[in-house]
């Protein structure tokens, strides 16, 4: 009995790190019909998007189905959630391409190995991080500065996308780089391109927008009718793939998506080259934490939906063995994507096995359709891509942030404006470092406020903002913010300024918000206390909080105040000065 | 008459900014004996000073003399202190050679240059963050992290200083090296020149330790005693050049200090060469930074003293002006010394013109005593730094920290470790991220505490501390930190898992240690409010800040809130459930 009781706790405990083999051994009948069909919705949206992303990120089109494959096995044994569905997505195939773009590399090889490098390093970056329990990193984003994050990179997708539908030749980093480009060889516009380009953005916006509510007037079920407005991609890929097969539009000038190897995804190692990982590095990380960002936002959203749980730690393991099997099958990185994730839920997924069907689903496209695929027009690829990254486009943010916090604010506005300026990397860096610098600088200059007694009551509150009593021999200064080396000195400066007056006998430092008292902080205290004993003052703690408490006990701090600590800012007062 | 006042305002705001002008209109006789006494015994003291901090910058002995004499006059006129004595100090010094050593300049001309450049550049970095009022920058270095650095720093530099006393070669920026660099050489020693290092560092020591008492003992005056061993130093060059002279010890291969130009300092510019531009940069900021921050501590402590006042932002100024001073007349990087200040201080200084004094006597010492210092031995010079600098080492604040407060004990450990295993530079960089990233770290993840009432009191305190009464319909918990995007996510998941108790009715969030809910945490109120209305839960809030409550009003929540807000966390209790 305990042998078997012992095995299944190993079980159990094994189950967290390989999640599979916890909901794997419940797994049911109901389960897999449910698996199975949104895993068949999820496959037909998948297979243009995989191929527009890898466009996108300037690879091969298989590429992107490649990334579409292995990484859904892996990310179904290791990670957390149900609903999850992994792949190639817009904002990371779009840091893949400033990444890779940035070496200057000679041949399309050597782009490709880049590629498969940074996927790799990428998937050891998120195990690593998985492993020492590094999640919390991804903390230090603030929603802000994604949001305006993900609305500037798709506007540098949209844009950067122009130029398919357009059928001309242009490149950039930048929004700057990218109009400029545009703008230079719009003379050299392929008018049929043009057309099938603009046609199927305007159709896709239509499905969006016009479609559904259509069918579902004309008597469909809201389900079908949302699943088949969900397949307008397809559609499109079909008619105009179609007419482009018809009309040999290649021989007019339209790109065309052109030879699709046949057959399953190739085995694949990174390169081992020093430098290029040192090149790489930086954006591997990047791409790993807005990666794993983006990920994890959507699957804790629907996991709340079912009183499920995620643990985000376990998501990087996932998201990292994803993206190293991308590595190791001619994929690039990947990560979980937010509109297949909401199809994938709203299909109905149950499992991750649903993401396993898919990618069975997107092996038998490498394997069975790339042969139809030669005549798509790149220009249809593109319309997909702007009409789903328009999408994330999103400018209320700013409104939101000016209204309510002015540092969240510039955190945003800034990293919209670097973002569409000088690319995603440095957008996206100088948004966390702003949002932290911001966040220092208020702490360092800390709002401090001399409190009263709110009369019947036991409370203390600002003087300037509330009828509050006082006495004359005694000032209560509460302080607002953790005491630590950044603003041990302001508060010194402010607090001799504000003890310099007349009569005065004691001074209580009410610290209910002081939450950490560091060593700079305190020789500040003591410093401060030794000043004020000079002009026959008292210095006072009250509402000293436990772990606060505990530190000083550590010290002869106590020994050497010249008042006392009081467990209540009332008690303080009544033992320093009558009240009333 | 309001001409008159206008223009007295008018010299008044001047004052400010140039504090000349407010104490020297008050300068009198009394001011003046006492600021020209002072400066007689800190020429003393600085003349071997500058010469020995010159020759560990690297640099010729002369620039050490030029570096004391105009950035002196600079600092009386725009400086707030009234003791602080500026010139070239070891810090300093050695962070100069480091920066500098790092470029592998061809000749010993551009190696002045490049001084030159470097303090040219600090001045301009001080001015601007004195105009933009950035001084707040300076508290980003953490006492703790400070005081290790120094420590470390005075480690480096009298192992740097060990190759003149042995009379060897020896090259490194970090103790490691230095320490292989001098084993390598070690059999090279010359005997004659460690009798005279050894000797001199022995006398140096001596005087220090035991010289003012002896004086003391023989009937000398405290002062005059106190003054007399200050003079030690010049002792020990005055005797060693004798002996150097006298027995031709140059040709026994003792290295002397040799032909230093005499006359007044000569006019310099500052290379404007892009390149050396750039890779100054970083050092020159830190170099500004830490000789702002050693500097002022240096000048607040004595100006408590007098109750008197410094004025953090015009020391900037005062101190860039005084390292454009040091480049304009061949001098390098200077700031404010501890020791040479409390000299000033301690011999009665009342004014900055006692700085000016010092100015013209180490000008006179230029001028008319540098063929003296001809035979002056290097070892000599070495022993004095060594004994200077050991006497900042003090490895007491890995004990303090240790005892009060893991993380500053962290960031003094990789400071000193870092500055000893790679320099300076790199050791006091680290210091200061480390210590942001440990306290930015800590308030990712808060303490929040479940509390109670204390009774017969309108106070709440920890369950676990403390005996209170709870309800169990209600649970309050407080929030022992800023809401913000680095604890969103932790704190959601925290109060979900506590909330997920049965027989819950309402959660109080007690806010009195909140001074701030950015836009990422009133995402996860709000979700979490949501979440507990699911399971039919009411979320409150109490005693929200002003500030914070300001902020909340320009947004809907209170319209949303599936509580209310309380002034009182007694109120809330007293609303939500019976208190006894």
């Amino acid at each position: 009995m305990n042998v078997i009781k012992a095995l299944a706790a190993r079980g159990a405990a094994l189950g967290q790190f390989v999640p599979i083999l916890d909901w794997g051994r419940r797994y049911d009948q109901g389960a897999f019909s449910a698996d199975l069909l949104a895993a068949v919705i999820v496959t037909i949206m998948l297979i243009p998007q995989s191929l527009a992303y890898a466009l996108l990120a300037g690879l091969p089109a298989e590429m992107g189905l490649y990334a579409s494959i292995l990484p859904l096995f892996a990310y179904a044994v290791f990670g957390t959630s149900r609903a999850l569905a992994v792949g190639p997505v817009a904002v990371v195939s779009l840091m893949t391409a400033a990444a890779i773009g940035n070496l200057d590399l000679p041949s399309q090889a050597d782009y490709i190995s880049a590629a498969v490098t940074l996927a790799f390093l990428s998937g050891l970056i998120l195990l690593v991080m998985g492993v020492f329990r590094l999640g919390f990193l991804a903390n230090f984003l603030s929603h802000p500065v994604i949001a305006g994050f993900i609305t500037a990179s798709g506007l540098l997708i949209a844009t950067s996308q122009l130029k398919h539908v357009l059928g001309i030749e242009a490149h950039g980093h930048s929004l700057i780089e990218l109009a400029g480009s545009l703008l230079a060889h719009l003379g050299q516009t392929n008018v049929i391109t043009l057309l099938i380009g603009a046609g199927s953005v305007a159709f896709l916006f239509w499905v969006r927008r016009g479609l559904k509510p259509l069918l579902i007037k004309l008597g469909l079920g809201e389900r079908l009718a949302d699943s088949l407005a969900k397949a307008g991609p397809v559609a499109a890929v079909v008619v105009t793939t179609l007419v482009s097969w018809g009309f040999d539009l290649q021989a007019k000038g339209v790109a065309i998506v052109g030879d699709v190897p046949q057959g399953v995804p190739p085995l694949t190692m990174p390169s081992f080259d020093a430098d290029l990982w040192s090149s790489l590095f930086g954006s591997a990380l990047l791409i790993s934490i807005i990666g794993f960002v983006e990920s994890i936002s959507v699957a804790q959203t629907l996991a709340a939906k079912k009183r499920q749980r995620i643990v985000p730690d376990q998501e990087l393991v996932g998201l990292g063995a994803s993206n190293v099997a991308a590595a190791m099958s001619g994929g690039y990185p990947v990560t979980g994507g937010f509109a297949r994730s909401v199809v994938n839920f709203d299909a109905g997924a149950e499992t991750p096995a649903a993401g396993m069907f898919t990618a069975i689903g997107i092996l038998l496209a490498a394997m069975f359709l790339t042969p139809l695929l030669y005549f798509l027009p790149k220009a249809t690829l593109a319309a997909t891509i702007i009409v789903a990254v328009l999408g994330l486009v999103d400018f209320h943010i700013l409104k939101a942030t000016w209204r309510y916090h002015r540092a969240d604010f510039t955190a945003v506005l800034t990293t919209i404006l670097l973002t569409l300026g000088f690319g995603v990397e440095i957008g996206v860096s100088a948004g966390v470092v702003l949002s932290i610098v911001l966040y220092l600088y208020k702490t360092s200059r800390p709002h401090i406020a001399e409190v009263g007694l709110v009369p019947g009551t036991q409370h203390f509150r600002n003087i300037d903002r509330h009828h509050v009593l006082t006495h004359p021999e005694l000032v209560t200064l509460r302080l607002d913010e953790n005491l630590y080396f950044a603003n041990a000195r302001y508060i010194e400066d402010y607090l001799l300024a504000r003890t310099a007056r007349g009569g005065l006998k004691h001074v209580v430092l009410m610290c209910s918000a002081v939450n950490e008292i560091d060593l700079s902080a305190l020789e500040t205290i003591e410093e401060l206390d030794r000043q004020l004993a000079d002009s026959g003052i008292t210095l006072s703690l009250s509402e000293v909080k436990g772990p606060v408490m505990d530190r000083l006990k550590r010290t002869d701090f106590m020994d050497h105040l010249s008042g006392d600590v009081y467990l209540t800012q009332y008690a303080a007062m009544r033992a320093l000065g009558p009240v009333d």
